[in-house]
């Protein structure tokens, strides 16, 4: 392949590096989750690589109408929105304007890349946060389950930190878990049981 | 679907499970390279879930012979084995028994999954190690590209941490971006003659 003409600027590949620049901010986004040994607060871009590692690693958990490698973009992607917005941890008050913050931060941030690709990537996110679909629903139900087991392993984690009961832990995650991964949650429940001393 | 018996074991999840709550540790393995606003070094996992975005947002940087879904999931895995070999900055000596280390971390990490699983994974890894496949090859290129694109942001990084020349940073990254992404090579170049002064 000839070599590109370096003095001809490729405009598309700009707007992808001044994308994917901004995109590093995902990792000072803290959020109420703690690491697996407690040492710190989780950050939004290494709880998405995790998640992307749950998505792979627990692929058989997926009905047969899911593609992984989608549900593992759509969770690639799901959080960058947080940059702008910020995290909005499960067990504190839900701000109002979270739905619209999060519209407008997705409008501005994949908005950096070139158009079509811009459109493609909001699509991807409009489905993660619309839940609808087969793939979508499984990612939701990952995203969900994944703080559960940190605060399982480091003793408590968010659960402690917001005072909640069982009862409120299980109402905020379990539907959306069993949803789409209902051996995943199977597998939880009784462990969330344990943990509140039942 | 029928509730799962919680009274018989999964043990395959329960792998699957320890596998995972494992692999938070990469969260803790520290990188040589800062982040892009220089506020701290990145860590190993959100380094990983980065890659994967630049994988996503540059896949038409890739020849038509590369499966960006399987470049994913071999950035996904691609350093996990840090977790017990360390990272080893690109500029630092290279210990003797790095590859070594490497392969004996691959063996006990992918190790805790069942079986299937952890050949699969492995194979996966073994393949990005290797770097000979197009999938894997495209991979390493993006591995060598993400640091000097933080660096170019934070005002040097790593380069001026440990004192490189502008010839052992061409040397270090040149090509194996350059045999991967020819274009992304053609981009960064004539930045870091701009950032060396030349």
């Amino acid at each position: 392949m000839a070599s590109p003409d370096v003095t001809a600027p490729d405009l598309d590949l700009d707007r992808q590096m001044a994308f994917l620049v901004e995109a590093d901010r995902l990792k000072s986004v803290v959020r109420a989750t703690k690491l697996a040994d407690a040492s710190r607060h989780e950050n939004s871009a290494e709880h998405s690589w995790h998640l992307t590692l749950y998505a792979l690693t627990l692929a058989d958990q997926a009905g047969p109408d899911v593609s992984i490698d989608r549900v593992i973009r759509m969770l690639i992607l799901h959080d960058l929105v947080e940059i702008d917005a910020g995290d909005t941890p499960i067990f504190a008050q839900q701000p109002n304007t979270q739905d619209a913050d999060e519209r407008v931060a997705a409008d501005r941030i994949f908005g950096l890349l070139p158009a079509p690709q811009a459109v493609a990537f909001r699509a991807l996110w409009d489905e993660f946060e619309a839940a609808e679909t087969p793939d979508a629903v499984f990612a939701k139900s990952l995203d969900r389950f994944q703080p559960p087991t940190l605060n399982l392993a480091n003793g408590g984690g968010s659960w402690t930190d917001y005072a909640v009961t069982e009862d409120r832990v299980r109402s905020r995650v379990g539907p959306l878990i069993e949803r789409g991964a209902p051996t995943l949650w199977a597998w939880l429940s009784p462990r969330i049981a344990a943990f509140f001393g039942r």
